[in-house]
Formats: structure tokens, C-alpha cells, sequence
């Protein structure tokens, strides 16, 4: 069965997000309080180990089932020459990802990730957004659903990333939409264009943005309009995981890009999201900023993958160790602040 | 049979800094530039790991053997009131140590380290810095051997921390001491002292500079003169760690501000450390900055304890595995950049 049988049960869907657990929270705050440190002084880890525990519903959180979830997907816009790969690679990369030898594969199993890969109709790129929708309905609506396959309620953590050439452009003609800005604003080199590639880019996403202009600018019609399919996935993924509860890592800029229609109408989205990191690609800090994420991770990277999702999992892993594993105070017979 | 028989014996040390294996860096390089991915899109994961094939001289680094080494030490300043806890704490944190309940216990474990806890004459605390120096010849030359001891020649990578009620004193001291400035500028709140508490600590620190102001600035002489038994270990711990080709990582403040006086004086001896973590601290971005360090995370965590060096393990886990186990463009069959 589908999670969302219709665009109107997706959109029903964002306008009542389940919220954390209070309780849990607040018993979470708590033992951190107890525990044998300054007050406050693992900074981040203690605020990471906090939100898990309102996810998760438990004062201790887990990390015992954690699964990264890469999606691909082909895109028209590729026929103006937007990357610097052909399109062939990301079939060719997914069997990569088959065999284990890409960047995901690694820092999946460093940080203990199973990894699930979905390949959205490799065959059947979608439609050159700059004269025509990129899906149709159906379509987006199969990729939303193939996205929220991916989450099971007793996930502990769930990363998002993909694979997909030519998916900068589409994700810059998403954040345009979504929160304004010039396509210069949202345009970067993705996997290395030259400055003639980023004209080009910035050249297509005008012009699909001035093809969609006067239609609607829901959630559901920006993705289908602007966005592929492993993009439609990401986001029917995101919604998933917050009605079942299941906390999330974003990674990159396509992979925020992919929740940028959602947020903008409902701003709660990412209250169940990590940023596992800051791209070096231009537009994804200016992102993460209209989305309210701070980022976890500042490397430098830009590979997607769900790569830097995957490295900050391993962090998130230390943050939960130390909550779950140093003693308090009172345990360990240690004396507190005079 | 010690590392350091002299204070003479050290500062040759000094001055004979070994370099990296150039060979291993072009191996690893060229490697990096095959893996499946665009070129540079690990960032500054590509960097580590370059950095690691250097200094463990081999094209492929592992870390089958990394160890987190915590020295611990009591101060003389602290009779000036310049921490919120008692000195005792020092002693009642190394059973916490010894016993597994501390956050670097977690989060070493967390990071597949062996930890090395040293407890350096808990109950004879150093000299209060403002009317004496902090350690006689023979008292820092044992803290450095006692450093140097806990390196062995067949560690891939080490990570230094430190407990000791009072240290921030004492490394704001010696951050004035070894790059200039103010002692405004260098102190701060340490495990979380109020306005009060840093006025006091600041006056702490400028009657120690006053007091030593015409004595010799050498590396030796500051460390004995205003660091403590852990502060002169660390520092022991980093040239051993170098002599014997063994990468290195430093947790915060104190860690770093341990080396200040050799950076000062050798600029070269931050080349085979990796700054873990900027800390909360606000003296610790202004002193990588002088050692030419680029920290590797920034999670506001201000612990000591080897506590952020051990999380940025974890990360620098990660860039290995993707270097050692990801598949080339040739292995693959994935096409490159056109």
C-alpha cells in the first residue's frame, strides 16, 4: 500500500506533522544534567542526543537500526549540457553502489548504516523542465511513494541522500521557486562546471522558472515542475519519517533542495531533520538558512550519496554513546560545580 | 630510558623535527584522483587522509591502533578561585576514568580508541604561577617523559586530552606568554566561571606574565613556568609522537595551548597534528589560528578529556575507510568527467 494515494493525501499529510515528545525531552534534559561534565559543555552532542529522544519517544535514545537511503534518477535538463558527467554515469554509479565501491558504501559501514539504494526509472529520464513539467502527476506521485518505502517505523535514524546527473540544476530551479532569489543565487558548480556551465545552468533554470510562473506553487506542483525523481523521493521519504516518528539526516544541497517546496508552505518540516552537513556548494548554506537547520558537519564536501549524512552519523553515534554510557555525579562519586 | 634526558634534550628535538614521506602523499594523491567521485569532492576527508599517508608513510593509511591518551594534573592557581569545581575533582575525574564512566570513555569507545589515562602527582599540586614558576627543572622534565611515554612507535594515530581543575589559567598564561596579547584576550570561561571568576582569572594570569616577564621564553622555561604536569605531558607526548612518525590529534584549549610555546619558537611542529574541534572556549579559534590549524569539527563542546579529539576520530575513521575501500573509475566502469 502507498503512503500517499493521491498529491492531496501528500499535502493533507504536511499540514498535520505529528510534533516530539515532550516528556521525553524534558527527561532527556535531565540526565544530561547528571552526568559527569560541566553543565552544557559537549555543546552539540547534548542538543543532537536531546532531539533523538524526542523522536524516538525515550529519554535514552538508540541507534540500533540506522539506514541510509540513496535514490536515483535521470533529468531532461541534461540535453543543455549542465554537467560535466554524461547521464550514463548515474546507472553506471548505481552499480557501483551495488557492488560497494562508492563513497556511500564506505561511510555507510564506518558508521554502522545499512544502505538501501533505489534506482527511480533510470531509462526514462524526466521531461527538460524548461517546456514542459519534469513528471506528470502520476509520476511524482510513484517517486514520493517510492520514497517513503524506504522508512520503517523501527528505524532509529534514517539518512537521505542521491544520485542523479544534471540534479543541481533541477535542485537551484527548486530553491528559486521556493524561497525566491535569482538562479544565480542558487546555481553552483555541482560536480565541477567551468563558468560557461554555471551560465548555462543559470540560463535554464530562468527559463523554466519563467515557463511555471502562473501556476500553482504547492509542494506537490513545484517537485512535479522542477524537481526528478529521486528528488520527489527524498521529500515523500521526509514526510514518511515524521509520521512514523523516525528521525532524519538531510545531506547536501540536492537532498535540502528536495524538502525546499515542503518548507516553504509548512516551515515545521524540518523539526525532525538534522543538516549532517554544509556543502561546499554555494547555495546549500543559503539553504540551510532558510530552512532554520544549522549544520552539524562543515568538510568541505560535495559528493551527495547521502555521503556527508553518513559522516555525520558517525557523530551523532558519540553524542548518543556519551548520553547513554558516562555515569552522573552521584554514581560516580564525582563533585559538582562549587 | 626516557624520551627527554635534559631540557636540552628536548629542545634538539625541537629542532630536528622529522618531515612526511613526500612519496606516500603523491601515492595517496594520485589514488584519491581514481576513486568514484568528481575530484575533490570529499574535501577535507581527502585532506586527512593524505595527511595520514604522510606521516604513517604509506599510500593506504589504517588506523588499527589509535589510542586517546588523558593526563591529568593539579594546580597551584587554583587557591585564586579561577574554577567553578574544587580541585579534588581532578582526582575524583581520573576514578571516573579508571572506572568508564566519563564522556571520554563513551566517546573513545564510540571511536574505536584504546584509552591511556596518566595521573601525574594529583596530590602535589604545581606552584601557584604568580608567585613561583609552576614546576622545577627535574618536575617538567618528568611531566614531558611521562608525555612522550604513552606514544609508541606502532600507534597509526593518538589523540591527547587533559583533566585539571584550574588549566584554563594556566594555558591562557601560556598563550600570552608564547604569541603576545592581552591576558583578556585569552581567557575565558573554562568549565563555566562568571564575570567574577574570569576578572579574577585574568588578574591571575597578568601577575604570573609580570612575574616571569624577564626570564627565558625558550619552550622549556614557559612550559615549566606557567603550564602544569598534564600541560608539559601533552606537550612531552606531541615532539615523542612526531619523532616516532606517529600523526596526532588535539582536543581543545588546553590541549593546543600546550604546544603554544614550541610553535612559537618551531612552527613546524603543528605538521603532523590534526586540530580535532574548535571549542566553546573563545581563546581556542584565536589560538589555531596562530598555529596555523584548521580544526576539523566546530560542536561547541568546551569537556577537555581528549573529548573532541576522540569524536574527530571518528570522522577521520570515515575518510580512511572511503580511501582505502572505495573502487576507481577503471575498477567500477563508471565514466569520468567529460
Amino acid at each position: 500500500m502507498s503512503a500517499f494515494a493521491t498529491a492531496a493525501d501528500f499535502e493533507r499529510a504536511l499540514r498535520s506533522l505529528p510534533a516530539a515528545d515532550d516528556a521525553a525531552i524534558t527527561a532527556a534534559q535531565a540526565r544530561q544534567a547528571q552526568l559527569t561534565k560541566p553543565a552544557g559543555s559537549l555543546g552539540r552532542l547534548e542538543e543532537i542526543t536531546i532531539f533523538l529522544a524526542g523522536w524516538q519517544g525515550r529519554p535514552v535514545p538508540a541507534l540500533d537500526r540506522v539506514r541510509a537511503a540513496v535514490f536515483a534518477g535521470n533529468h531532461g535538463v541534461t540535453v543543455h549540457g549542465v554537467s560535466t558527467f554524461p547521464p550514463t554515469v548515474t546507472a553506471e554509479m548505481v552499480r557501483n553502489f551495488e557492488r560497494g565501491g562508492a563513497a556511500i558504501n564506505a561511510l555507510a559501514g564506518a558508521a554502522g548504516m545499512e544502505l538501501k539504494v533505489v534506482a527511480l526509472d533510470l531509462h526514462r529520464p524526466t521531461a527538460d523542465f524548461t517546456v514542459a513539467p519534469a513528471m506528470d502527476e502520476e509520476e511524482c506521485l510513484a517517486a514520493l511513494n517510492a520514497g517513503a518505502a524506504v522508512v520503517d517505523a523501527d528505524l532509529d535514524l534514517l539518512a537521505v541522500g542521491e544520485m542523479g546527473i544534471g540534479n543541481s540544476t533541477s535542485a537551484a530551479a527548486l530553491c528559486a521557486r521556493s524561497f525566491g532569489g535569482s538562479a544565480a543565487e542558487w546555481v553552483g558548480p555541482g560536480t565541477g562546471v567551468d563558468a560557461a556551465g554555471i551560465a548555462r545552468k543559470i540560463d535554464v533554470v530562468e527559463r523554466g522558472l519563467a515557463l511555471h510562473l502562473d501556476t500553482p506553487a504547492t509542494p506537490f506542483e513545484t517537485l512535479r515542475r522542477f524537481g526528478g525523481r529521486e528528488i520527489a523521493a527524498i521529500a515523500g521519504a521526509v514526510v514518511r519519517a515524521r509520521q512514523l516518528g523516525v528521525p532524519l539526516v538531510l545531506d547536501g544541497f540536492i537532498s535540502c533542495a528536495s524538502i525546499a517546496p515542503l518548507a516553504a508552505a509548512y516551515p515545521a518540516i524540518t523539526d525532525h531533520c538534522i543538516a549532517g552537513h554544509v556543502s561546499a556548494e554555494p547555495g546549500h548554506a543559503r539553504l540551510l538558512d532558510r530552512l532554520g537547520l544549522v549544520p552539524l558537519l562543515s568538510l568541505n564536501m560535495r559528493l551527495g550519496e547521502a555521503s556527508g549524512a553518513a559522516v555525520a552519523t558517525g557523530v551523532i553515534r558519540a553524542a548518543v554513546a556519551a548520553h547513554a554510557n558516562m555515569a552522573t555525579f552521584a554514581e560516580a562519586g564525582v563533585s559538582g560545580a562549587e
